[in-house]
């Protein structure tokens, strides 16, 4: 793997690198780590890097790596930049052959998602995206269940995702995080629902199984001198008719990241907090309401969840062991179509470049519902 | 005290009952428990009730009990019977001078609610509603916390209210409860909105102070053959701009009575929920979230909550005392007014007939919302 | 119903009253509200009792009740005082033809304690006890499964009881409620095991079907200046040779009254939280762990539980419905037995005169071994 | 590093390779992964291990990797055998100069425990031990709290560890990790306690700063034909007076692995619970408990805690995270070590070999005490 981003005092190359470091399947091989060549050689250095292949861009990695053998040669690049930046080192990657992971959302504008999949779907070479809530294991549970029928069909949807950092302006102060997320020119058009509107869509669909096909949007700049959205709620529809309902929000004081998912279908419900990650809740009419827990040994679990989970029951997996399913089963991926063979996504699954395309439509969407003062768009 | 309707297998004038005996304040002196005279002598004797004093009809005992000489009539009536049956009782016991406690929502129609408000407003008398939610301690303490700005100014309100209970189409097999819940012609406009949108819409204006002045409606009929809408949200605004969302919904398999209540500020955010109803959660942006508890002994409480409070701390309190309150606080105002005195309501408050007109504008408009596809709608 | 104490400051009086009430199957008629008959008047007058059947003595009040004709006479009478009063009213009430309800534990001291079963057993009275807890649906639902074999046969039971309230020496300030439990000239024994430990005790006996045989314990005084124990610890053997624990303490700062039981068997185990009165968690080894919620409506509860709940499943129930079931099944058993007819203990239970007497030897024991050095005492 | 055991089969492998591996301080260079040399070769080619450096024996692997030149020789051996084959390993690492990190119990009796103590002390190698949960940053937050005096003087301390997963005699079926663990020969003197109890041990010590100077012990075969305990509880005294309330069971079906502590002082307390590991509970006496929250951005908290976490709040830790803070801090250690520096313990703690004399220390005690009937035994 190679890196693109991610120097010294950026939060999410440390997770990215993590995360593919934890089950020893990857291994990180080079880097660009900023615009900075000094910067990315301290990274690289820190990283314990052959100094040679710390490049000072991630054009140069790009161009050098592809010249190495097959086998000595990086597998594939990891992109993990600000929006703005996503488009650039995916598209030149694709073109050398590379395979690419992305942090999300996928780029900049749907223009640039339609290329990118247009560019994929001609190469054949894999896309992966860190939607990472997707890689829990009562996540992927939840999913396993209603695609069962055990809660026969789906009639509503809530998915919420109330943070509080953005309260304050502190992008005025200059936190690192919160300057480039806010800003029209490196997020993109919308800020809230940009940066966790799309976990909390892709959440909701990658559960339910359905896809959003229509959504009324209210979003709101709470903050003052905020430009973009900091705040929002959607209603939805999905293509089986299904109602729903999105909010995310980043003004919400006291909050830290607590996505929240609840499905109810004709026969249970279900609801997976990400604040007790390792706990799913399955509901039902007609007897108790039950907690059914991570655990690769709890035999009432599907596969799809236990062969993402490395522990015994009650030893809780977090946000990095997620995190870590999806470099995991990206890297199987690469391993199989590498051996001519079909990855085996039922179980070793991870998002792709078609979930990164409704990212960047929902996106899309909800802002043009919301300057249309809150009228139904179609996806 | 006597009461209309809450024959022997009625639900909720059991309830009604109860939190009015609770605190020995409140005597059941008299009802008219069923338009079957048969019934509602039963019901008597089973209360053991003067039964001369057990009438065949509220038209009867209204009639009769003005007669009495004060000191030995009923004091106020107590309406518990399905939202169409309201108007009538309320209507002749204000224009008799009794006092009035009605279950909620206030009436069948907004017309019905007017003409209400009018006459209470013409006569002085007292008219409570059993808006139970606002009876909690913790609600309370949520109110005064944001009244006396400890949040800051108020940014974002959530509230929801998921049941399970009309998952199925109960009310074809008989449900009581259902069958008229169910029914355009005894429950009025709205079904899921009506019954208990409403208790969430005052929970949110009575915490926040705020009073909702549009709403943006998507109300559904999900369970195949209802009549009325059994899901719904609604996007809120509020006189001061604050924006919000409301849901409510009564397919939510294996929900149980969830109402739960949020808000935002500029400084920190509360939240309350009905399943752990003696905990109100304090959350700041810069130290740790609190859990605020029910209890006459914690000193760190306003006189608010803790004076609508029987126990000390870790003796949980619930609905029926919550319910309780609202009957004291109502005998405590009629105390007051018939000794000349002004009822102290910051403390001993209770649901009046404004809340009521309330609740039944936010029924017409959100049924209107829906209708025009979810167009934003003054109140 | 008459009272012994319950003046005007004391809380306990006040939640037997509250609790008598709840149900309206009990009248409160009179009483002997305190040592002084200014204040037993003032309790009365503040009841709206009829003031000739407010007493200045227990003594008096029993003797003029029962003089009154049957019908008319108090049917029993509800001993509120601290321990050291117990015995005096409870025997003199049975001597005269009373049934007696009186608050835990049963009295001063294990020979009164038998003494008072002694007369029970010969007048054939009724003797309840407020062990409130045992009074809670999902204590009752816990006790049921037991019973019916679903955990299979009990290996272990905890119980523990902390509270933090006499974290601080409050009874030097006079704190009316510490005073007397920390003096051992009215409170007994014990301090700590015989306020709160007796109650966790019999919750263990209660819940388990089992009885505590033999007792190792650990008590301490912590806060200075304290002459009872503040703090315990017991090891326990039942009369089936299961092992269990029991904790108590008053001095575990922060805490509120966070009695709770966990039993395990062979197939599976049950945890019940007073914080969380109204969900009981039941725990397998092979299957997800379910939460049973109390509600008159869920039809997978057994009848003991849903005979002692007033509400629909959502709708909390605290510390007075559990009280109140203890009193409204204490007048079921007082009017079965007065028509001749047996009560329904198996739903309609109480605790009675052998709980107490169990409670007094607890006490005792405990005490005894400790003085011992922590040797194991035969209950 | 090199590896002693952790075979494909063994759990416990897996985990220290996962925390070794995740923040990409420490390579996993060679290993004897099994007595059976094949075994060992295709675990190292499964970890894409260079196949020179996988070893048929660990008596092997000391001797060949001390003769590489430093730097490239492994650093330190990770013993993750079952107790009755730490000794043997980690004796003659030291022995040869390499530092050591086993997992725990320290070894099979005190004898070893005493003489491996010699040892390191002799030749001022360092020794850790994977007590896990003091790897949570919460678990520092606790003991940094009670160090600063924040809830006064220690009073009481309860750690609790029940487990369920030995409910059935599942060893004789001949699952491995209960056969070993639960067979004299090869887990030591004691199960339960050896296995749990001394993880619940460390724990109060870790977090209380105390020692335990005196335990009164309850240990229990429970489950038949079962040679070791498999349950107990145990009364503590702590070398100030404190008393403590330790209790450790592996057949509470349908537990997972609950460990929980609280601290009681005289100004608060404390309460963590392992299935809720990135929440401390913090209590106080006269104003609203607290949720302290782990997270790099949480300034409230301490920088033991924050340095020890790698995630924003919100964004949960688990096992391997804090198993891995124990590794990176071992790493840290040998770095500063070998570099003339002193490592700082303050906050880059891990347990060590004096934790593990304890660890040895209380079983032995604690096997004493029942023996002798439950008699107090000195530490």
């Amino acid at each position: 793997m190679g890196m693109v981003g991610g120097g010294a005092d950026a939060f999410i190359g440390a997770v990215h690198r993590n995360a593919a470091a934890l089950d020893q399947e990857i291994e990180l091989v080079c880097g660009a780590f900023s615009s900075s060549p000094e910067k990315s050689k301290q990274t690289g250095q820190a990283l314990y890097l052959d100094e040679q292949r710390v490049y000072d861009s991630w054009q140069q990695m790009i161009e050098h790596e592809s010249k190495f053998p097959e086998g000595e040669r990086m597998d594939f690049i990891s992109i993990v930049t600000p929006n703005h930046l996503h488009f650039g080192p995916a598209k030149m990657a694709l073109e050398h052959g590379f395979h690419v992971m992305s942090d999300k959302p996928l780029c900049f504008s749907l223009d640039e998602a339609l290329e990118l999949k247009t560019l994929v779907d001609k190469t054949g070479l894999l896309f992966g995206l860190t939607h990472t809530y997707s890689g829990y294991p009562m996540v992927k549970e939840a999913k396993n269940l209603i695609k069962q029928g055990m809660l026969g069909s789906v009639r509503k949807v809530y998915v919420e995702y109330p943070q509080g950092w953005l309260t304050d302006n502190i992008e005025k102060g200059g936190q690192k995080q919160a300057s480039w997320r806010t800003d029209p020119a490196r997020s993109g058009k919308s800020g809230c629902m940009g940066d966790i509107g799309t976990h909390a869509a892709h959440l909701a669909e990658y559960v339910s199984g359905l896809s959003i096909s229509n959504v009324c949007a209210d979003l709101n700049k709470i903050v003052e001198g905020r430009e973009l959205d900091d705040d929002g709620a959607v209603l939805l529809r999905f293509d089986n008719g299904t109602s729903g309902v999105l909010v995310a929000t980043q003004i919400a004081a006291g909050e830290e990241n607590n996505l929240k998912l609840r499905v109810y279908g004709e026969k249970g419900g279900l609801e997976w907090n990400h604040t007790d990650a390792n706990t799913l809740q399955v509901k039902w009419t007609d007897r108790p309401n039950e907690l059914w827990r991570t655990g690769v040994d709890n035999q009432y679990l599907s596969e799809a969840s236990r062969r993402n989970t490395r522990l015994p029951s009650g030893h809780p997996e977090g946000y990095l062991e997620a995190f870590a399913n999806i470099y995991r089963n990206f890297a199987f991926a690469i391993k199989a179509v590498e051996s001519g063979e079909k990855p085996d996504l039922d179980i070793y699954d991870y998002p792709d470049i078609n979930d990164g395309v409704m990212g960047m439509t929902f996106i899309d969407k909800v802002v043009e519902s919301t300057e249309k003062k809150n009228r139904w768009i179609k996806m």
